[in-house]
């Protein structure tokens, strides 16, 4: 029998920085718009939301930036996490590839999102802010920031997407045992919330319109701020720690990936695994092909237009140019919820612009055909999201069995589905179908993109 | 502020055996006895059930049996597990107690149940088997000895209490997502089954009468065995790793425990991690108290006769001594469904008789408050079933606070809550009640314990 094989390393390997892909790119990604005048931002327009320790880290170019001690401290509860070949999973697919997986759920809260939870807990506490509002799609984020609100004694409020917070119980229950607040989005607490159900009283939620919501709220109160779980460029290089830590285990294990696939829904996991490896290639290191894998019920990368946008449905926040399906497109309620955003994260954006990476599509049944045949192989049920990066992988590695290539294949398993096991039940049951998004919602969320005439 | 530190171990400390203590009682447990004879049974007896070196690990009396380096390398996915120190929850409490726990739910199924499945498992496909039976309550074991099938091939069926059945949806994907078939007990699949719906057709269910409907499939047809998660002295004894990684972990940390506190339902976790410090002490080393907590609702060790007693309801297994509520009693239906056994490990149940070990009964929902008040502290969400030893080791720390001591306490998070969420989302929209069993029952159910005139 051929077995596992973990890599582990001991606590003085957790990274002291966070990598900054934007030190290496070979050109700058586009400006960050004002929605009202179309010129570049700065630091002081984002200051009602988020922290300056957090602002000066979304536009810095510096390619290293400290880890707090106290975040590391933190990160030691369960960082470095660990890297296994799965083995078993190989032997199953009588593959010549050799396929290694990243394993983000041994977090408290089961998934990659603490690993900037925390750090954006800890600088939010720093500045004295007693009061962190978010939005959450499966309830990884909301669950990761209740966690991080525990540690760092801030009270945490959730706008969790409506089809998300029926479906998922479990992880709304989790916000609560770490103390935090979570409702349904649309909601009536806010004015954006209550237009949306004005529209239509059962709407489905999604993760622009959650945003929308928390944003209104924290944009009322001194105190609080707002705390947003992927898109951006400081949450996607909180994560790069996944992918720093990878490259330390590759080398472990004398070797390196010829292709990385990741999930994306905003792209921080997926950023969180590849910008090292990238930037390492960007300064003339070894090449490698990376794969994002999107559900094709919301297909930013692989069916949205490159495009100034805004990242909440409400049309709250800044524009960003982005691959997006509009902000007004409300993606079908497929399991992944943590997947279903309009929009995706600008720098990923830009490295598929620039030929960096690639992006492919899957429908949900097969996502959870490999997921099952994962957990079957390996012993851990990976997240509805994790699966598209599961499906990913194994159709890389079947691809080098049917080509006889024994390539290197690196997976980002960002989380368990212990919380979302309905979906599970659902996919036994034959109750899991694949839905397809509505073409004509789509066409008119993309005609109503914000026209740029007047951009700088 | 003061956080939570982790003593890891490398692979290489998982322990290359696994202690027996039976080689270090001071007095050895009584015999078990043939039902019919109530003579003690030979090898021979159990090979119905077991293969052969499973049952010559249950009369052994050497102190250390090898671990098969096949099962070593299926640990390594996720042993040695973590030592914590609780810092920030030693802060929430304001004790000067020191307190450590060890966290076995880093497992694949999210429990202590792996360390066992794997060995069994493994020597069941060495002796040429093809399908195991079991029983399980809470649905930890049903879903290790899944995990465990998958990883040695072998077709996996569990009959899982009903009251936990209807409780926990997601347990039963879980085993069902690692391919074994789950049924709820009382079935219509045994004759044990159908005498109990015969009685009562809405029967919540118990251990003792999964345990019937298991090993009665088990002795129909010769590929195929019974497996128990729990009681026996050679699944204790597969559990001991905890302890003796704990022994090491604890001398990395500069300290030794005074107290060290475990959940009893079958006594296995228990047995885990006090073994091997109980042996040491029994060979002479340092004294430490020992505390076994029990839910209040199924008593064994607390209320409980230490008597002979049948393993299962329907009296198809040998008689041992054990403190028991009687084979015929069905405890209530609590949320830690993996305590709902009448009985207790005999081993267990001998220590207790010598003066070696105490034990408390807990309701629920100070359980629960406990686990609240330890998730939000340390992130870690315990199964019901932990939460009764999160409750002992918390009350062991207020009493240092009161007392003004310093002491260092150990406990076992043997399992993780994120399949039991439900008894969470109760817990805190006040549906959760502290049930009591039925007295009369309890009395009924005593003076029906097998009369041992004839015994040798």
């Amino acid at each position: 029998m051929s077995d596992t094989i973990k890599y582990l390393l001991d606590e003085g390997q957790i990274p002291k920085t966070w990598y900054n892909i934007q030190a290496d790119l070979p050109k700058p990604a586009p400006a960050v718009l004002h929605p009202g005048t179309h010129q570049p931002i700065g630091p002081s327009d984002l200051a009602p939301l988020f922290p300056m320790e957090l602002i000066m880290q979304e536009v810095s170019t510096e390619r290293e930036i400290d880890i707090p001690e106290p975040v590391r401290q933190v990160y030691r509860q369960w960082r470095p996490s660990p890297l296994y070949r799965a083995r078993r999973l190989e032997a199953v697919l009588k593959t010549p590839a050799k396929i290694y997986y990243k394993y983000e759920g041994v977090s408290p809260s089961g998934s990659h999102k603490p690993n900037t939870a925390i750090p954006q807990a800890f600088y939010n506490r720093e500045a004295g802010v007693k009061r962190l509002v978010t939005e959450t799609g499966a309830g990884q984020w909301g669950s990761s920031l209740a966690f991080a609100g525990c540690v760092f004694d801030l009270a945490v409020q959730v706008f969790m997407v409506r089809v998300s917070y029926n479906q998922k119980p479990y992880r709304r229950a989790l916000m609560e045992t770490y103390g935090a607040t979570c409702i349904a989005s649309p909601s009536d607490q806010t004015q954006s919330g209550r237009a949306i159900l004005a529209q239509r009283a059962d709407h489905p939620g999604s993760l622009g319109i959650a945003i929308s919501e928390a944003v209104e709220i924290a944009a009322q109160r001194d105190d609080t701020k707002y705390a947003l779980g992927s898109v951006l460029n400081h949450v996607l290089m909180h994560q790069t720690i996944i992918g720093q830590e990878a490259m330390i285990q590759m080398e472990m294990a004398g070797d390196f990936p010829d292709v990385i696939v990741g999930c994306t829904g905003g792209g921080s996991n997926f950023a969180g695994i590849v910008f090292p490896f990238l930037g390492a290639q960007l300064r003339g290191g070894r090449k490698v092909r990376i794969v994002a894998v999107e559900p094709a019920a919301c297909p930013s990368l692989t069916r949205g237009q490159y495009a100034y946008d805004f990242g909440d449905t409400a049309h709250l926040t800044p524009l960003t140019k982005m691959h997006t399906l509009g902000s007004t497109f409300t993606p079908p309620g497929f399991h992944a919820g943590g997947l279903r955003y309009h929009g995706m994260a600008p720098l990923v954006s830009h490295l598929l612009e620039l030929g960096l990476i690639e992006a492919t599509a899957y429908h949900q049944i097969a996502c959870f055909d490999a997921g099952v045949q994962f957990a079957r192989a390996e012993g851990i049920v990976p997240a509805p999201e994790a699966n598209h990066a599961v499906r990913g992988a194994i159709n890389e590695a079947i691809r080098c069995r049917e080509e006889g290539k024994s390539q290197t294949i690196l997976f980002n398993l960002c989380g368990h589905g212990h919380f979302d096991m309905q979906a599970y039940i659902d996919y036994f049951s034959g109750n899991l179908k694949d839905i397809k998004y509505d073409e004509a919602e789509l066409a008119m969320a993309l005609a109503g993109l914000p026209s740029m005439k007047e951009a700088a």
